[in-house]
């Protein structure tokens, strides 16, 4: 199951050539990753709550470390004023780690301006080492997992 | 008058002391102005129609440049998925420029976190000389005309 | 006396209007008082050891938080590989804080591209408190102290 | 043959995790490819004159674009004020895209900190389409051609 995360673009995400900056989509997928998956306190709160396990600002006892992230990028794209549709999903549940697949839409687009994927580790922030995904967090993100986004462009 | 420009916050404008980093924080402002200011085609529309009137993209006949910033931080900001409610009118209007003064308010503050204001002067593309305000600029941003933010802290 | 900081560019610095963008320019007097006033026992060493005298790291004993920042942009920057010159001296030094002005030099401007001034606070990272800036600060500070800068624009 | 090119770190390059932050790395890897491929009149010159034949501003030929990048990060990396060493090669000479390798190394480390490779595609600014490789580009970059990175964490 996917879930949806709407992340508003900036103008200033814009680079020289007057489009979205390779690295500042990076960005707003980080956003939507940390929206979907840190539990929030605030109104706001999680786009879905069944991902949103993780306990992951400084000070708490895991921190979400990104290992490796592999982006490929199909169009430019413009500034908009609504949002970026940036689709998640999980594409592997390891022991210790996870991968996140990404799709990212245009408000006029039918199929994706971009697609992604990040390798994130679980890690204890009081040891600094790896913690194994617990029973609890594995059997909450088990719906969400799907064949990982494949990529074109690899050699 | 005042208009609201609600401004989402990313994980990513926090700094190493966990709040927003107050370069990032004019990064939001900047967001805010142009939402406000800029005319858009696009489905979000501009916030307020009536201030929306500036073409200001590359490739426009007028390109609307910075001249100054002022900012006061007034309460740290910490992530919050809510955007960040920013508040926006024109502490004065000149002959080729104006002043925007701005308030920001957090989803659960009574006081805001931060004031600004900014000299913004409008730049004819083609020649890169100031331009003249033109009457039905002015007349439709007179409605948005208030005092401009004091600052406590000038010396 | 003034302490000159050079700090890289990065392209990724320009807005879609091919400049600097005004906001970026700040990150890179942050990153100017930073390599100033900041201790640092890396190689690298701090650009000036007189000024350097904070220890302001997360889990240091000080923050040094910013309070106010006044800047104006007087020409537009291009890209360039050389790093920008950057010029720091203080303006005022308070009880607890201080002011940073700034003025800053391409590498072929003879007149500055902007000038800035930045109210810094000296924060007891315990207590959350303004702290006094302590004799040996004082002493050591006031070598660099000179008029603060001039603003143009102020009304 | 490798190239290597100092960037310079920024303090606001630090997340709330007190780390270079992922997505800022990409632009120092961003910031070291423009120095590299990209020709330049100014006194900083290219660090490598051989490597930068593009003229890649906007208003110039050849706009480069990126299709896609591969990242893995490898250790946590500090604030420094020395900058970073940035290896870079090209991995894979196409018709009309190349790939470049990175390996990315603090002022102390014996082993990368990060590697990545990115694929650049040549594009005609007119037409918008991908334009070939000229035979003295080729010639040029075929020096700086050897086996791409290697990446541990793909599946």
């Amino acid at each position: 199951m996917r879930v949806q995360a709407p992340v508003q673009l900036r103008w200033g995400d814009l680079d020289a050539y007057n489009h979205v900056n390779n690295v500042e989509l990076m960005r707003v997928l980080e956003e939507a990753r940390v929206r979907v998956f840190w539990r929030s306190d605030d109104e706001g709160g999680a786009i879905d709550q069944g991902m949103a396990l993780i306990e992951a600002e400084p000070g708490s006892e895991t921190l979400t470390l990104v290992a490796r992230h592999e982006v490929e990028y199909l169009a430019p794209i413009a500034y908009q004023r609504e949002p970026l549709d940036i689709q998640l999903w999980i594409g592997r549940l390891g022991g210790a780690s996870l991968d996140v697949s990404y799709e990212v839409y245009t408000h006029d687009g039918a199929t994706p301006a971009a697609r992604a994927a990040s390798t994130i580790v679980l890690v204890d922030a009081a040891t600094g080492a790896p913690r194994r995904i617990r029973a609890e967090e594995r059997q909450a993100w088990e719906r969400y997992l799907e064949p990982p986004v494949a990529f074109s462009g690899r050699r």
